[in-house]
């Protein structure tokens, strides 16, 4: 039922926005409601599938400097503080133009003096290495203590290397969710540590913020960055780095880059409120709702509530099917679920993406370090309703594949 | 009449888009039609008015790594060289998150070695200065030719330069629509000297592209850059350079930002056919629906034939009110008009600008080294009947304000 309703729609021609809304209101956070009739459910780590009512917010053309705009930057910088539990006297939050990874380059090269600066690194998969890409580029001195993509950092280890390097690390970096196995790392062991050695902490909280609580305080965290498309779920356009504003202030001059230098953006905007290059005003628009329906669904809390809902009908669904989890169960989080490649001679990944996207559900390949798997997320206006019609896919298309005993 | 209309929806509240359809389909291209009825109207340069047609097109979530979002990224990588008149075996777009000044960033640090290269820059506004800001944060060598915002480049300095400089300058840049001021910069007079030396040229044609021919063989350009919110009338979110290929091929390696590496965008979507890191997908779909509404309009010529009858309408009119142009008529172009400020005593941008404000029009103040003016633009989706109705606004503000002899 569910399979012969998506697919009917799968490949149907853009319809225009009258059309869906001439069923009605659409109703936040019903699960019986698809987000949007036309477009297949993306069960990635993003760009996710987003409300109607997120986007429609986007239709509007707004000056970049005009007062309406400015307001709008204001509530969005002071709505994911109050996402975050933080006030502004003593947080603030900086947005950047581009992806979530603009962010942490922006944090990386604004933060880490190449001249009198070094990060420690702490990475288990491809997120946590970009980090150690991006310092190459910049010539900043980077230490990375590389760990499986399926096992959690050792905190003895960064321990040793903070206590042994006579301040050289400035700064720490960790992603909280890294999005290649869906593992969430340990921020306060990490933060703890650095508050002890008296580092400066840099989060990637890219897929988890929003959707899992953080404490900044317990984590001691001087930056952290996420996107506008992951757990907030707006449209991608803009990455937004919450910053400790005495951190910030060091990042005065140290940028080697124009446009990703976080702290001359956030004086701009201190001083006349506005982005310093054009900004992507209808992702604003679109984000300011966003944090709105997050709001609506109770906040983070009532977002995890939903996720996690997803990831166990999930993976209750894909065990019965004869999948197997990556990832030991308590190191994975509620954002992304990877499964490793089935044993069977019928399996083909490209056919099994293929077919599930045939019928309406686009999931995600395995990432670099985890290349002999795939990924299905949880994030996005997706409730369990939505994973367990992917499932009835999975079990159609297991069943065509004849893979796993099915057929 | 106009401002009755206008001001009865300036403040109006967001309303949803079936009410704007239920009006019927929009027709592009209209001039009886206002883009959007409940926006006010962007006489700046950008975001800008866009159509209703091409914010509607980004009303979808399209998965980065599906299929489908990969077919319209290569339709508006080649939609965007057909709009250059040029061939995919000769020249690349690359499109790059964020704004345009990320795209020129982008350009410059891909292709001007801080180790062996060196930028001449040709500047004579705020947006060539930029380039020269760009180029000190990554250490590159740069020798700018300054001019007064009013004034053109001169050619013989520009070849004086090249001719006693030994080969150091690699690389010559300048803007086409220097915004600042509105002039047009002879990138064909400049270009055939960069080519009489043998050296790359880099165009910034932000404002122009697609508004105004360009000729890439006569002005032997390397790279031009521009973005999705200009002449094109998308919605912001990332920026095009078009790269001859041979050009884009010596920038492998010269980058030292991560996100910013001109050859590794170009490299991954040649590879994969897809962005490195998550793309604007709504802006993108936005963009292809833009194209397709450019190429309906007659392509670059059809546009720019109506800009110049926006700019004809506004000075004729500006000027029967008693408004003076700021640059000399035959060195503006048709992208947007700089007026000083009037001489008189009961004058206030401030107030100008608010009550235009309150009547649904938004106009632009002066750039750093234009303090003592405003702008009014003539790109985006607005016609000949939107910037009369701009004046007819105008005409009511002089007479609040007394100035002018209006009363």
């Amino acid at each position: 039922m569910v399979r012969a309703a998506r697919q009917g729609r799968a490949r149907a021609p853009l319809r225009l926005v009258s059309t869906t809304m001439h069923d009605g209101m659409p109703t936040p956070f019903d699960p019986s409601r698809p987000a949007n009739k036309q477009d297949k459910l993306l069960f990635t780590p993003g760009p996710l599938t987003t409300s109607l009512t997120t986007k429609q917010a986007a239709m509007r053309d707004l000056g970049s400097r005009d007062i309406e705009f400015m307001t709008l930057i204001r509530e969005v910088c002071d709505g994911i503080l109050a996402v975050a539990g933080l006030k502004a006297d003593t947080h603030v939050t900086v947005p950047v133009q581009g992806s979530g990874t603009y962010g942490v380059e922006a944090t990386v090269c604004s933060a880490v003096s190449k001249q009198s600066g070094a990060l420690l690194l702490v990475a288990n998969g491809a997120y946590g290495l970009r980090i150690r890409d991006i310092c190459a580029r910049h010539g900043i001195a980077c230490t990375t203590l590389e760990y499986k993509d399926c096992e959690p950092p050792n905190l003895s280890d960064i321990e040793k290397a903070l206590a042994a390097d006579g301040g050289k690390h400035t700064h720490v970096a960790v992603v909280h969710s890294e999005t290649t196995s869906g593992i969430i790392n340990d921020i306060e062991g990490v933060g703890g540590l650095a508050r002890a050695f008296g580092r400066s902490l840099i989060v990637d909280a890219m897929s988890s913020f929003g959707g899992l609580p953080i404490d900044f305080e317990r984590a001691n965290i001087d930056f952290l960055v996420t996107s506008s498309n992951k757990c907030v779920e707006g449209i991608p356009g803009f990455s937004l780095v919450i910053a400790r504003k005495t951190a910030l202030a060091r990042c005065k001059g140290v940028s080697d880059s124009l446009v990703l230098d976080l702290h001359a953006q956030r004086a701009a905007l201190d001083a006349g409120g506005q982005f310093r290059f054009t900004p992507p005003t209808h992702s604003m628009l679109a984000f300011r709702q966003a944090l709105r329906e997050l709001e609506q669904e109770g906040g983070v809390l009532g977002r995890e509530r939903r996720y996690r809902a997803n990831q166990q009908t999930l993976q209750a669904g894909m065990r019965e099917l004869g999948f197997e989890l990556y990832l030991p169960p308590h190191l994975a989080g509620p954002i992304i679920t990877s499964y490793v490649y089935p044993k069977d001679k019928n399996w083909s990944f490209d056919t099994f993406y293929n077919r599930l996207n045939d019928r309406g559900f686009v999931i995600y390949p395995g990432k670099v370090t985890m290349a002999e798997g795939f990924r299905m997320g949880h994030i996005g206006r997706l409730f369990p309703a939505d994973t367990t019609a992917l499932l009835a896919a999975v079990k159609e298309v297991c069943k065509d594949m004849k893979i796993l005993g099915h057929h």
